[in-house]
């Protein structure tokens, strides 16, 4: 049974919370939060406490909260080499604090409070300064996901660079879509079955193989028709740099 | 009993050929292909011609060519009164031959020959000059879709500047993305669950609600961190006008 800590009650942990109490050889023991109502889901075998100093000594701390206080609150932790970890894509394994043993616990995925989601597809990036550590964080790992991956700090640096184009820059696309139907009265309904599609269609194919459209078969006559019916100055641009993007990539 | 015949063999052509074979109250007549052996699925109830004064005079002829050959094969269509429709997202109706009457029969989804589909999910967007000719579109493409909706030529020009939006530059983020971690020895698969999940989170949330990342935060340090990561110049200028565009999209 290992035990563990989670500091934080955000989307992440609540998803975090939800897992660990489903798995086996788990043992949930506290969560911090300010708000004590934060965390929805919670047995009450789980206590939520609001003072560090009331933290138990398991053997996993797992701080879950926003990149820039994840420093500080390594630096409250009343413990000395206890295995202390976060869970961010773009915060240093080495920025925690020098009093605890570090690591990192990444789990690649969109997280809402809201959509429940089958954590065992969710891939989790682990990353230690010792491989018993290291050992402790794949067990912890696996009891929640099948995907674990083991990514240093320059990789998961590149990881979530390349979550951003891929979720958060993706889904601005499709909100672009939805604004450019709307404004013609068209339902945003219409175009969903194409974005299922789209991202299905990685399944099968690799994205270079996948890519069509105007900018792919270089139709100049179409991109100019498209570029004059745009009309937010943004959506203009970005349809020019991608197209650009395209094109240069088929040349590669 | 409706009967067809369609203009042409690449993907689009064949996806509609599979789909008209399965369908009730429709009889494919012929495929008009300048190569026999094109479409793979054809029965044997259907001919292969490679010469328009073979064309049978059917109730509707579907033409699915590149976009800039539809005027052309148009014209070459031996009848008059006839109801000729295109399947482009970007051609209008009025552009085909006015020796017949004229309709649009555009399917709104990314079709490869090699990725079978279910053609029922597939929206299809008509138009026709008439009531009764609309009708006519209504009752073949509910023959293969679930999903038709009446789009007069100006909504069908936003929805398919929006489908570049959603399908071909959602799809080049991905390329992007898995250019980036394979440069770090980080295998494509890990996103994976991730993309799908960004496309799967519309069902539940608008693209605007279901906005998270360092963009929608405005968290200048991160931004400028990867930034400063992206070497190819396309990638920097995607990144900053797309960090831009959600931005100023929050302040809405």
């Amino acid at each position: 049974m290992i035990s563990i800590c989670i500091l934080g009650s955000g989307n992440v942990a609540q998803q975090l919370v939800s897992a660990f109490e489903k798995a086996d050889n788990i043992q949930l023991v506290q969560v911090f939060s300010r708000k004590q109502n934060a965390i929805s889901t919670l047995s009450k075998s789980v206590s939520i406490i609001q003072d560090y100093n009331q933290l138990e000594p398991v053997d996993l701390i797992i701080i879950v909260v926003s990149d820039d206080a994840i420093v500080n609150v390594s630096e409250q932790i009343p413990f000395q080499n206890k295995l202390v970890v976060h869970t961010s894509g773009s915060v240093s394994m080495e920025s925690l604090s020098d009093a605890n043993r570090k690591g990192v616990f990444y789990p690649l995925q969109t997280l809402s409070k809201t959509k429940e989601i089958n954590f065992m597809e969710v891939p989790l990036c682990i990353e230690a300064e010792t491989n018993s550590d290291l050992k402790l964080l794949h067990q912890v790992a696996s009891a929640i996901s099948n995907n674990v991956y083991e990514i240093d700090s320059n990789q998961r640096k590149s990881l979530h660079i390349a979550a951003v184009f891929v979720n958060n820059f993706a889904n601005h696309l499709f909100q672009i879509g939805k604004e450019i139907c709307i404004k013609q009265g068209v339902s945003f309904e219409i175009l969903k079955p194409l974005i299922f599609e789209t991202a299905n269609k990685i399944n099968t194919l690799s994205p270079k193989d996948a890519q069509t459209g105007p900018a792919k078969r270089n139709d100049t006559t179409t991109i100019n028709k498209h570029l004059d019916f745009l009309s937010n100055p943004n959506h203009k641009e970005i349809y020019k740099i991608l197209t650009k993007s395209i094109i240069d990539n088929g040349k590669l």
